[in-house]
Formats: C-alpha cells, sequence, structure tokens
C-alpha cells in the first residue's frame, strides 16, 4: 500500500541533521524528518544544582517546545496562557529519559546539560525527531567540554547512542514514521525509544481508535526497531562530517 | 525468589475496592492495592463542553492527584506551588485515554463523566490503581445516569472493561504489582492498561537503570496481561456486590 | 423543634475519629462529624523554617483542602486553576492559629509539625471537624517525635486540648453543629474554637441573613461550649485506645 | 492606664472621613483612623455578573489592598509575587460580607457596585477603616445612581449603616481601636463589625497569646458597640456634609 | 488655539508636589500634575541584592501601579489576575531608568532603593508624573540615608535632577503635558524624560495614528524640554521647603 | 574607527531575508542582522476578537519570544517561569504597533493578523530585525489572504512599508546596527522604526550610560534613516523574488 507521499510502510521520511546550527550552544543540530524540524541546542554547564552538589555524579535534563505557529493552525503560547500543558511535560521529561538512559552521569562528572528541543515546524513526529536530534548536540557538547577540560580525557560519559521513531496502525496496516496526516488516522501509535545496540529505553504504545492485540504489537517493535537503526546511521554520519 | 512481602514474582498484592464509598458522587470506589488507596469518584453531568455540543457525542475526562502527606514525605501541595507537575498530568492524561478506550462516547450521549482520582496513601502503583478503581466508578455512574433516563435503556456505552498494573524487572527477574521499595530498585518499569478481553489500550516501558531487550519485553507483558486478568475479576465481583 | 436528621438543637451529629488511618504520617485521623469526613495528618520534621532557625522554638502551621467531589457538585481543583481561593486560605490560617494556640512552642524545640486537612466528604462543619481530627494528629505526632527523642521525655508542648463546633441560628432558633442543608439556611453562623478547659481561642459570627443581637449571640456561645466539651470527650477516647 | 499616645482605653484615635476624594468613581471616601488612611471607591455598573442575570436582584463585592509601603518595612507586590495572600482574601470577603449585611439586593435592583479598599498607610485597624469608610462610598454610589435612575426614586437598598472597629486585650485591659504597636502586644484581638442600630454584622474574636474567657469577652462586645456607635456618627457626618 | 481645560500648547497642567505624604517611607511624593496623582514613596535597605553584594555599589530600581478605580471605568487588579500587563512592566522599567541615569550608584554605596508609584486618580501622564515626583522622593530618602549615616557627609548619589513630560500632535499642533481627553486624540505621543541640565534620559516617541516627520519630531522636543525645565523649578521648590 | 567586525560606522550587517521559510503559515521569513536571526510568521484568520466585531475594521498584533539558548548564557524559558518578563512584553508590543503604523485596519477588513517573532539567535538588534521581518511575513499573507479573497482584489491594507534599526553611541562616536558586544558598551542606545517613505513610526532613545544632548540625538536619527531607507531595499528586494 502506498502512503500520501509514496513512501512504502517500511520507510523514514527524509532525514537531515544540520550539525552545528547554532554558534551560541555548546552542542546542536537542526533535524528534520520530513516536514518537520525541530532545533536541538545543548546547554553545558560546569557545576551541578544544589541537590546534587558533592555526589560527583553530573545532570542531563531536556526542555521541549513547539513555536505557535510550527503547527498548521496557530496555537497560544504557555508562555502566555502562564502554564505548561501536559503534552508538553510529558514529551520534555520522556526525552530528558532517553538521553539519561545513554549516559554515564558518573563519568559526566559534575557537570549539568540542558537539551532545548523547539519545533520550528510540525508535522508528526515531533518528539521522536528531538530525541533523536538531542542526542548529536548531546554528543557534541560532551566533546566541546573535553577540549576545556570539564571532562577527562579518558572519560567515556556516552555509553551508546540513541534514537527515536513512531509507528503505528493505519487502516489495520503497520507504518513507520507518521506524518501528521497519518498520525490522525492511526488506530494505533507507539513511540520507540531504542539504543544504536537495539536496545529498547521507552516503548510508548497507546490505542488511539480500538485495542491492539499481541500480534500487533509485535509487528510494530519490529518496524521501530528498523527504524531506529537506520536513524542511528543518519546520527554517526552527521558526528563524522567536519566539526561545525 | 521470596519479594519483601512475601509474594511470588507473579502475586498481585492484595487487592479490596469499596463501591460506592461517596455518598455524594455518581460512581465511587475506594481501591487498595496494598498499602495504596485512591479514591475514585466519577462526576456525571448531562451536556457537554461547549467545544463538543451538537455533535450527539459525550466526554469522559479523568484528574489524578495525591495528598501531600500519601508518601512517607510531606510533598507541597500543586495548589499552593500554583501550578500542577508534569508527573500529575501525564497520569491525569493516561488515566482519560484509558477510559475512553473502552468507552462508545456516542453511545454515551451528550453527557460528561469526569473522574477523579485521589490517592490517599502511596504505597507505588498509583496509577494503576487509579485507573482500576475509575473503571468501577466510571460503570456505577452510567447505571445511575440510566436510571435517571440521561441515557436510554438499550444504550451501552460501556463496550469492554478496563484495569491496569505495573511490571518491572528486579535484579533480572520481572516481577508483578511493584510496591514502593520495589519500584525505586526496578531496573525496567512498565505499566500495562488492558481491557477485559485481553487488548491492550497502553503499554509504558521505561528503561530506569538498564535498556532492555526484546525477551524481557515479552516476558513483562505475559506477567501484566495476567494480572489485569484477575483485576479485571476483582471489578467484576465488586460491581456484582449488593448496590452501594 | 425537630431537626431533618431527628436531632434536637443541642446535639451534636454522630462523631467517629478513627485514629492512625495513614500508615505514612506520623499523626492522623479520619474524622467524621456526619456525613462530614476529613483526613488529618501530621507531617513531623526535625527542623524549622530558615526564618525561625537558632530561636529555640518550633513551628505549627496547617492546610485545608477540599477534594474536587467531596461536595454535590463538582468544583475545580485549585492547582488546575493555577491558584488558591480565598475560603481555603481562610480556613487554613483558622486552623494553624488554633492549634498554636494550645502548643508551646518552646516545649516543641526546634520541630516543624505541618498538619494537613483533606475533606473527603463535606457536608456541613468541615473547618470544625478539621479542627477537632488534627488535634488528635498533632498529639500522636508528638508522642512519636517523643520516642524518637526529637522532643524530651518531660517537655510538654500541649498546654491544652482543642475542638472546634459550628453553630447556628435557623428560623430563630440556635442549634449546634449545622450539617449543610441547614447551614444555607442559617440566619447567623458561627464558628467557636475552645480549649478542653472551655476558653475560647476563636470566635467568628457570621450574620449570613440578618443581623444579630447580644441576646443570640450568648445563647450560640451557649451551646457551642457545650458542643466543645463533648468533642474534648470524643478525642480523649480516641487518643485513650490502643495505639494505632 | 494611659496608652503610648494619650488615650484613655475606650477611646478611638482621631477619625477623619474625606468625602468625595476620588473625582472618578461614583462614591468615594479617604478615611483615616490615626496613622491608617484607606482610599475607599466604589465602582457602580448598571448589569450584574451572567451568574445573577435575570434574577432582579444585585451584587455587592469588595477588594482589599495594600501599597508595597503602606506599613514600616516594605511588603512585595501582590500582583508581582502573581497571587493574593490568605489576609488579602479574607479581609477582601469581610469587607463584602459586611456591606451585604446592609443591603437589600432586591432593591438594589440588577446592579453591580465593587468597594475597592486600598491601604495608603497603614497603622492598625486597616479593616476596621475599609469597612467604614466603603459604607460612606458605598452610600454615596448609590445616590448616584438615583440620580441617573438607575435606581427607583423610593428604592431603598441600604437597610442600615455599617461600621466597624478593633478591640483587644493588653496587659489584662480591654480597649478600643488598637494601633499597630498596641495591636502586636495584644493578647486578644478582636473585630467586630455592627450596624447602626447596635446589631452584630460580625464578631471576630482570635486568642494571639491565651485563649480568653467568657468574661473577657463580654466586656470586649461592650468596648467594640460602643466604638462602632461613635463611628456611626462621623458617617452621618460626613454624608450630611455638602456634596462632594 | 485654546485647549479644553483653557491652556495654551505651551502650558502644562496646575503641578503640585506634597513633600514627605507617607510618614512610614525614608522619602515620599504625592503628586498632581492636573487630575492625574500618584504617590511616590521611596524604600531605603541597608544593602543590596545578592548579585551585586561585595561590588561596592548600590541598587536602584522601581514599580509602577494603577489603583483599580483610578480611571474612569474600573480596571480588575493586576494582583487578582495573576499577572502584571505589559504596560505595567514598560513603565515601571522606565521610571527605574530614569532615575538611575541621575544617580552614582557608587557614591550610593552598597544601599537599595525601590521607588513605589501607585497612581490614586489618572488622568493622562501618570508615566511622567511618577518620574517627576519619585524623584522627590529618592532626593529625600538619600538625605534620610545620610542622617543615619548609611551614606558618607561628603558622598554626592545625586549627579542631576530629572524629571518628565509627555507632549502630542493634536490636530496637526504640538501640545505639552497631555491631559486624557487630549493623549486619546493625539496623532502621535511622545514622552521625554530630561535632566535638570537639559540633557535627554529617554526620548519615546510613537505615532499613534500617522507617522511623523523629522520637523514635527524637532517642535515636540523644544516644547518637551522647556517642560522639563517649569518641573525641575516644581521639583526644587518641593525640596527647599521645611522639612517633611 | 573601525569597528570588531570591520564595519564603518555606518554599515550595516550581512542581512539576508529567507522569505517563505515556514511551509505552514499564511507568510514567513527568517531574517538574519548578522549573527541575529529571527523567524517571523503571519497567521492570517478570518474574523476578529469579539471585542472587534462588527465594527468593519481588522487587527493586527504581535509576539516576541527568544528560544532559551538564543544567547550565549541559557535562559530559563518564560513558560516555565510562568510569567512573561518586561522585556518580552515591551518588544511584542513594540512590533504590534509598528506594524499598524501602514496598516489600513479599515482595508483589511474583518480579518486578524497575528506575527510571532521568535528569536533563534541572538546576537543584538533583536527587536529591529524582529520588525524588518515581519514586515515581509504580513506583505505575504495579505497576498495570500487575497488570493483566498478574504480580502478585495483592490484593497490596499499596506500604506507604506516598515523597518527598524538601532543605533547607538560607543566611544562618543555615533555607529548603525549594533551587534551584542557593541550594544553592551553604548553609553546612548536608540531604537528607530520607520517606513519606506522616510516617516518616523516609534523613536526610543535611552541613555545608557550618560545622558545625550540635542546634538547627539540628531546624528543618531540621521544614521538610524539612512539604515531604514537600506532595509526598505533588502525588503523590497526579498518580496520581488519568486513565491516561496
Amino acid at each position: 500500500m502506498a502512503r500520501a507521499d509514496g513512501r512504502t510502510p517500511a520507510d523514514l521520511r527524509p532525514i537531515t541533521i544540520e550539525r552545528g546550527w547554532s554558534s551560541q550552544a555548546e552542542g546542536s543540530a537542526l533535524i528534520s524528518f520530513g516536514g518537520t524540524k525541530v532545533l536541538c541546542t545543548a546547554s553545558f554547564t560546569n557545576g551541578v544544582p544544589r541537590w546534587l552538589q558533592g555526589k560527583g555524579t553530573g545532570w542531563v535534563t531536556a526542555e521541549y517546545a513547539m513555536l505557535p505557529r510550527a503547527t498548521n493552525d496557530r496555537n497560544d503560547r504557555e508562555s502566555v496562557k502562564g502554564k505548561i500543558g501536559g503534552r508538553t511535560h510529558e514529551i520534555s521529561r520522556l526525552i530528558g529519559r532517553s538521553l539519561r538512559a545513554i549516559i554515564d552521569l558518573k563519568a559526566l562528572g559534575e557537570n549539568t546539560i540542558v537539551l532545548d528541543c523547539d519545533v520550528l515546524q510540525a508535522d508528526g513526529g515531533t518528539r521522536t525527531a528531538a530525541i533523536t536530534g538531542a542526542y548529536v548536540a548531546l554528543a557534541d557538547s560532551i566533546e566541546w567540554a573535553r577540549g576545556r577540560k570539564f571532562i577527562g580525557q579518558k572519560a567515556q560519559p556516552l555509553i551508546d547512542t540513541v534514537a527515536a521513531v513512531s509507528v503505528g496502525i493505519i487502516d489495520g496496516e503497520p507504518m513507520l514514521d507518521l506524518a501528521y496526516v497519518e498520525d490522525v488516522r492511526a488506530e494505533t501509535d507507539m513511540n520507540v525509544v531504542a539504543t544504536g545496540r537495539g536496545l529498547f529505553v521507552e516503548v510508548q504504545g497507546t490505542a488511539e481508535r480500538a485495542p491492539f492485540d499481541r500480534r500487533e504489537l509485535d509487528s510494530l517493535l519490529d518496524l521501530a526497531l528498523a527504524g531506529t537503526n537506520q536513524l542511528a546511521e543518519f546520527q554517526r554520519a552527521a558526528l563524522q562530517s567536519a566539526d561545525a
């Protein structure tokens, strides 16, 4: 079955990673999953929040947000509304957990890295693009810190890579990396975060229209792992390109 | 391997459901999963929010909260802090989605049901107890509404039952229904929401300490479905007891 | 004149005090005044807020709140609204002042006790039930702290007991402990907080419908003191029962 | 016993009422109780809030606030803190209830009056000065509205006058109208709101240091009623002066 | 062309400065520009905010606000709305910058002065009246601090005086010190803050109706400097009057 | 005198305008003033806010914000802080006023355009780049609306063009378009908004270090008008390029 944009069910959308997009941040990447564009920056600070001081361990956290006109209809700014919505909170927490899963916080030392993932344009899969791009920004910020000796030459804070992709069942068929028009039609929607070694970090499956059975769950997981494997390749390529 | 409270890995904690605990709400249940106690109330209103009016469909939503001293250390009230934390938002949304998955909103008609799940005492698994108890309150509120003819005699808004349970891997072994002391030690933690027919509504697995592989994921899902099956029995028994 | 529930004007509603309801808090009581049920917990912390440090004196404070469906119609959560209403503030302050009136803060030493009074079900007199139950939780938390030597064996932080009751004038007749249906009809409504020795801690009388004269005020005070005397007996009995 | 400012225990401080201070409001008064100065304005609007429409009844409400440097030490603005404190809420509600007690809302018709009481300088008794001054602003706004025919020529929305005063026990002696230096030393502090006919609208007595007995309560009430009687005279005089 | 209140285009409204209006603040002035009345208080504190400690420099800041019924129609309180509007923020910042422009923060030493400018009645030009009055309060608070030796006898923290006035073009004609009825009709509106020596501190011109050319800008600046010169005279006179 | 980046005092930084950057918005531009990059989107809605309905006039408004890591040090998000800072408010209002100055709201008809200006990278002059880019997005959204007949073929809502630039005095010398390192050293800082015809819309000059005289003001205005003239050329070129 062909998809609206001509992909087969197992295809990712065109992926681009513009590493070092920001000249201010210690690490950054402008990542695209088709029409979804997320600017990911890593802010490295020597030192940790008060509650962690003296424990010899670092901290990695993330914040996700969307520009008001990233979407087809304009959304009010959360700063204007004076509060952060549940969805924003949920995704920020997911990104933070995903990155911490592949970081050795002891090896990071008493340093803090904040990942900001701002969606400039949204066309489905913003959280998975954010995680995938944030990993690149994170990796660069660690090398930046190593260059300034905030992290030792032999320390290995990164214990694996991490990427994420969405999968879903549309008209009974499992599909990879849903665009927005597909996402709204999906019966079941799943976000999978996996490491470069193929282990799961997060599996979040939701029956949007109809509960799903074990067999459907299995085929979604197969598709997702194939997708995160490809994304790991894109990350590797971006990080091996000449320094930003 | 015996657990701290003597259970085997596949055992639920003692489950009790005090149906009709509240004399004010249209449906209610005080549910316990061991030391976790959640008061679930269903508030039925004839009519729907403005954005749904005239569409011939109803609305079901949920709010989750914890009393400040439900836990071992006191937490500041979210009302005093002036904002709701990400965890609260996330769980409220999960409960709402879980219940909507087994409701036929057309059959509900233009009626609104709000489920309030307030944790009076917390010992792990508060969100799963909340979903399991909220189903009982929801079912009772629908019968209440049928009695007052807000819902027709033949309408079947409930298309299945729904229950939830946590599973996790501790010291390499998958275990069912984690108590708080287990939860903090788990390498991987998963919440599974499933219908009475054994279909998945939500699967949320998180690598808290170490990413997990496909085999581990499978054994967690097996354990979870066995647990939700038992919980469905407790729900059935509670709803068949004499009217509250 | 008989009341809706068969009481005489000078009768309290059925009073129950479930001491030690919470297994988490240092002291707790689930108190009922008829259909009004309030869960009171005392959280004891060794140490005081910064502004009191080094003054050799302790601190006792209280927070009151109502579950959204404690009442007949559901109220929006204050955490969702993002601010605490005037009524909630007012009652929290009243409870705190009432308990501090019978505490010797010097004898308490540099320790802090926070009383949380959460109304699980509301049928009039929630603030008076909260004060009466909070005293029991407070007393238990002090004995808990004495057992852990945060308070000396001979220190007597409690210098009296304290209880509270509402009184009101309905159809010209003074009545004790108003249920909700009575409260809304009362011309004058008064909350009286008094010690076990019969001294006033707070007297808050309000003309809801018609200003009241001195004679009416006097008969309300008589009725209230008789009520707080009886409540002091219930408190004594609860605290003398086998340890929770 | 002479007081710091030379008054006898039964003396009010110098009282002044500058009626019509504001050229914008429909009624206004700048009232002083000694060093306490409160600007009271009444804003009259034809029409009522949505929840009252079509019921043939009006609405009177009040808001109290203090300028940041009204007091000896500067307080942060509540607008800057982003929330209103419990004390502010409590006093706003007290002022509103006090004025509604002497208003016939049916006779007011579908009109709304908002009383703003802003403390420009604070030296004890700000809430009692606010109530006393607000009555004058309220009365003037009603005459303003009668002049514009929003209220009929024969309608009598004001059924009595209302004034308020503080009393307290200092070193065992009951005293009237406490200045700030007295207020902080008082063992017991009471605010009494009474009508021109000598009936009670509010009685709020608080044991700040030591619980009080019935005899003390009685002498405080005597003192307070004598004080509100004098304040009623000041109000009458202000309202009979040439129009502002 | 005569103006509604009989002034010529180059006339200020009647200006009064009641120095020392507050008995609580270290410096204060109640200033009127016609019907606009602003209470300005200066709160002097020995010490500086944490971020300035140990730098040997002081801090001056300002907050502006309007009473809800300062204007012809009542505005909701910003404390009740829970947030400060853009206009309030903007004016507070302008006042702070204007005063810091004539203060030598080194000579002030590690001291903080907060200027509160509360508009009691508004009839146009509230920000310019606030700046002009705040200077008087500021000057008095510095003398107060010198008297208590928080500032040395020879220190000269004030390096100039500062005043502000509005100008605008109405029906093509430049006019000084616009009253509210003029302000709403102005094609162009400009606020000019200038020192006693005639130097500009702030120039804020806005085309409300029609963009303006260089010649118009020049004539507005001429008018404004003539106005601030006169205001500087009023300030001098107020400060030379017998001590408050 | 050469500047850090080699410019002469009268040079703009390199200016680029990427028109149609967003595929979601009705008009958009990614504009750069050197290292400052601002994404401007125009959201066109048929209809106006309730308070404007039926008046035959449109509405144009703007919101400005900065990504947390647009700057050299990370700033907390305003959405996380729960309130918008004064600077953000001030700039949003400035952008809105600037655009409304060149719009004929009657000719726009009952339509609303919201301009969002999000700073992706900040290196001085973010507000002036925002205004200059917003004009391009605005112009495109109007043509979009004309294409869909929300605006008539002959209607001319745009009555002029508008651009903005900063100027400042550094070491006594007036300079155009300050980069961040220049901005922090400027004695005087001025933002000028002018139309394509060379008329002023806003003139905001602030003495950051030392008050400025009339002659300095004049030379800043000369420099600024030369700058906005050049910016108008860049806008024209962008709008004449092939459609986005």
